[in-house]
């Protein structure tokens, strides 16, 4: 979480770029060598990056080792998140830690709550890792579940709420963040109520409509900090000709200006 | 589906093998070896092999090739269910999706419902793969959400019989089955009645405590049939000598007849 706020702070940038590499939609250059070019045209501008596993898993291991590359050519100051939202029973969690964050060396993985606590605990050990556990997702699909009313030992509330409310407890260490997608402004504002000083991975921003104000307002802590943005397509696909990096710098430039433009508002943060 | 009934017929086995090798646990033999020896020796007892993906990533770019030859070393009309628990937003499940169905080439998975329907989609639409969604896990931890008290537009239950109801409006293709855990046979017992049909797979047996009889009892449908019965451990770690492979068709052996005997017994199943 240290890394994560003096990234953050020497970058001025809440923004982390999210490593999806589509093939379909990448200029025709191998997918490590993308990666690369991507990172070093954007390292001064976010706040961490976002390998979205999936990404890299329907590859096979070509997918493996281009993920390899990709997280050697981040530098050790910007912190990495492994977007995998794995969970399971005690002793498989454990396994999937271990592949993130002592094989892969990541510095954070995202996590899917639905299994309870000691599905997480595993991860929650490593205390120098942050853990961002799913609470309220981007998807339109995301109400199914997470919008029901939902009765337990503390009182009737949303299952996200539940889902935040238990995150907080999880964070003994100081290591547990919650993910809340931006097309739920709402719900965003309430898990920060709820949670003043856990850090927010929040996607949805760009492809997917989520409002860049509203994500700005009611997603960074008291101090105008500890919100992730998240945006991928946006900044990969800036552009697919040869000169796709420094149009993914640009894209990256004008949404962390614009973020930053909304934090100078009076009542956004700081 | 039709494939888990015949070979589930054909070996007379509710037995499904969990495929999870841990170095720390098992004979010095490398892991493909390994595995291929435990599917010789037990090919013929089960209804279906269920290789748990975690075990395999803690191991990196090895475990991938050592889970390629396990799957190479399954004969083709034995299902095998990709253990992996997956889900994500619609685009990146597709990711996944492809991964699991075409790259390895499982005939199932598992995946975590937690983000919803539209995270759901893009597994159920490869019809002709089984898709198990967790319903009530097998953990201790499971309780912290799945057991809360959720009122939604059907009214008040569950989570976990949310999810369970839902599984049944998502299986419109035929393909949709639950994961419920042996350590619940209350909650089991409630699935099956709300789920007549659907395949059911169990872990939970064995090391982590679940009772034969219930889950043989709670588990099967008006047939005897479409339970999956998981065990893991006990059969893959019978013995660490030179003879495991012998030791686990003992193993599997007994179980499978254990699960036919209490069959037998009126009340459950046929």
């Amino acid at each position: 979480m240290q890394k994560l706020l003096n990234a953050s702070r020497r970058n001025r940038s809440l923004l982390c770029v999210g490593l999806d590499p589509d093939p379909a939609l990448m200029p025709g250059v191998p997918v490590g060598e993308f990666n690369r070019r991507i990172v070093e045209s954007t390292c001064d501008l976010v706040c961490a990056y976002k390998p979205n596993l999936a990404f890299y898993e329907a590859m096979g291991k070509d997918g493996l080792i281009a993920l390899q590359h990709t997280l050697e050519s981040i530098p050790v100051d910007i912190p990495t998140i492994a977007d995998g939202k794995r969970a399971d029973i005690g002793n498989t969690s454990r396994m999937y830690a271990r592949a993130l964050f002592e094989n892969m060396g990541v510095d954070a993985a995202t996590v899917n709550p639905y299994l309870g606590s000691d599905a997480l605990e595993p991860f929650l050990e490593y205390s120098e890792k942050g853990v961002f556990v799913l609470c309220r997702t981007s998807n339109p699909g995301s109400s199914d579940f997470q919008s029901l009313e939902c009765t337990g030992p503390t009182g009737t509330a949303p299952l996200y709420m539940a889902v935040a409310r238990k995150a907080l407890q999880w964070n003994i260490r100081g290591n547990v963040g919650l993910v809340v997608g931006a097309t739920h402004p709402e719900e965003l504002q309430r898990v920060r109520a709820e949670c003043p000083s856990l850090p927010l991975l929040i996607p949805g921003i760009g492809a997917q409509g989520g409002d860049l104000e509203d994500t700005v307002r009611y997603g960074v802590d008291s101090r105008g900090e500890m919100a992730i943005i998240v945006s991928s397509r946006q900044i990969l696909y800036a552009s697919r000709g040869a000169h796709f990096a420094d149009a993914a710098r640009q894209a990256a430039m004008r949404l962390r200006d614009r973020i930053n433009g909304l934090l100078a508002v009076p009542g956004n943060g700081e």
